[in-house]
């Protein structure tokens, strides 16, 4: 997010992770620009009292206790229940744009088409980005990202939520670290908000999904000093509400590996409720999936272990080690030293495409 | 289509059958209700002369010899190059707009969001039916599919324009031939034009690819008659630029039986130009996408064999049936009852949703 000063409006619902998901993933990923956070019902605390995150940044009350503090942005950092548009959030963004704020939107409802915040911006000279809002010229895919030198990886999940975008953020910041200078492709709201860009690939029309995935790769490319790509993953094979997403990002991006990720308290899929399958159930279906475009690996599974005591999670990543046969670990609890591993086993290597089958 | 008298715009081009692709089938499947094709080049002859279909419908030179036809509706049976519209038409669809015609568009481009297209229907009674224009309340999927009594099969392919579209027409047309009520589902524009309802799921934002099938498998079962629901497939697993199209298809429709199309001829993927893999792959990779959601399988192979000899078309419907170990058949050559008759096979029984790995 560059550090320009950030608030995060996360109005009557900081506690909950859930709704709160772009404020958390804000304040997790990129604290150094958050100089306030907005919740009447948390005003006066610190943000980590009530999310664990964001040591030192006050939660204020209000739009005009957050303006003393002089931002340059203001963040849409929780979903609206229902989706819509509370009212007196309205007018808090009608404020900000007019006292000059960038307003950032992961809402469906695009703000740069609503007359009222449009005349507000023009009034007080805000800029409004609607992080949903497609790319007008985008094409479909054509496996163009193949050209890329970096190695791409893409994180795929067990299921939605399961932690592909925290992956993915955690293997970037590991490699840079390390010093393998590593970019990061946001494909939903919160990632492309922590990222600073990025297209939400579930608001595209889906023939051009895979070409949105595509286009994030040579974007990325284009920093020629990138030696890894991780692509956000989004949905699952086996959740059959977004799963054409999910294959979109894969064909699209065409990653050298694969990072599986699960959350491993979770037994059946969401929205649909079906079973979910076993780890090692998912890794078949992910490399059959891509075989006969450019066969590649699931080099290591994320095991996101969250709610568990710590003896328990490593417990479970152990099993999970031992019934896949593949490095696992909690990347947020222990580091993502240990998926950087499995991916540098190939020396960041590049994969061919399918070249047809031998008999 | 509803035999409303229909004219078939084909301007320039209706010798070529890709271009045509809404012509030629229209042509096939709905011929009665078809009195003229418009195309300059083959003013004068009859329609069969030129395609091979339609005989004793007239090709006449201009919408004005059309109109002495009485036509109610214009049909746009062409993809114009380059994926504009060419100056020349535009006048042709104000025309019969003013006229008081229903002009069915698969284009692009939006003629109900054209002034000069809604202001010529204002003045002269016509309307416009955008057949790519997504219905504004779609919905994410949920599995919804699966509550239909009647048994629902899907076309897949082994690439874009294998014959999904054509032997889905055809089975119903062999269903209902036999007495067993069946609906055809159009997902693109020309099985649209074609059964006069459907939804273009290319043109839908991709969230609601899945939600768009399963919509069309409940609207389909609303005839309660209905037995057999067959739901036109698009794209392929195996074709990177289009795949999630087909798995959002394959997981929002959530078929009994898949039937996979295949052109004998064809050895790369069109546009990326992948080599084929043989077609006992297509049917593991198929089965696979669906085995964790609901595990069904390829019941029937369609095999388009169309510009070999009948000879050769025999010997690669017979090598194909043996690598397979499955029913295959020309349903354009040799008729679809081979295709039928491997889905009866199952007395159009519904099949279960995934309900977990057993050990």
């Amino acid at each position: 997010m560059n550090n320009i000063p950030t608030v995060i409006l996360a109005e009557g619902a900081f506690e909950d992770d859930g709704l709160c998901k772009t404020a958390y993933g804000l304040l997790r990923y990129a604290p150094e620009s958050i100089i306030a956070v907005i919740d009447s019902k948390n005003s006066g605390r610190d943000s980590s009292e009530v999310s664990g995150l964001g040591h030192g940044i006050p939660v204020v009350a209000d739009l005009d206790a957050a303006l003393k503090l002089n931002p340059k942005r203001l963040v849409i950092g929780v979903a609206p229940a229902g989706g819509g548009l509370p009212a007196e959030w309205r007018k808090y963004l009608v404020l900000a744009l007019e006292k000059g704020l960038e307003v950032v939107s992961g809402l469906h409802l695009i703000l740069g088409e609503d007359k009222e915040f449009t005349a507000a911006a023009a009034r007080g000279g805000g800029r409004i980005v609607d992080l949903r809002k497609e790319p007008a010229d985008l094409q479909v895919a054509s496996c163009r990202a193949q050209q890329v030198s970096a190695m791409v990886v893409l994180t795929v999940g067990t299921d939605c939520n399961a932690g592909k975008m925290t992956t993915s953020l955690e293997i970037v910041r590991e490699a840079n670290e390390r010093g393998i200078t590593a970019k990061f492709c946001g494909t939903g709201q919160t990632g492309i908000a922590i990222a600073g860009w990025g297209i939400a690939v579930d608001h595209v029309l889906s023939d051009f999904t895979a070409g949105a995935a595509e286009r994030l790769v040579l974007e990325a490319a284009a920093d020629k000093t990138a030696r890894l790509i991780v692509v956000e993953g989004q949905g699952a094979l086996t959740q059959p509400v977004y799963s054409g997403v999910t294959l979109s990002l894969m064909h699209g991006s065409l990653p050298d590996a694969l990072i599986l990720c699960h959350r491993a308290t979770r037994r059946f899929t969401e929205i649909v409720n079906l079973p979910l399958p076993p780890l090692k159930e998912h890794i078949i279906q992910y490399e059959e999936a891509m075989r006969l475009v450019k066969p590649v690996k699931v080099k290591a599974v994320s095991l996101i272990t969250r709610g568990m005591e710590e003896s328990t999670a490593r417990r479970v990543i152990d099993e999970s080690s031992r019934e896949t046969g593949l490095p696992v670990i909690d990347p947020v609890r222990f580091g993502a030293g240990v998926l950087l591993d499995a991916l540098l086993d190939d020396s960041l290597k590049k994969q061919p495409l399918y070249s047809g089958t031998k008999y």
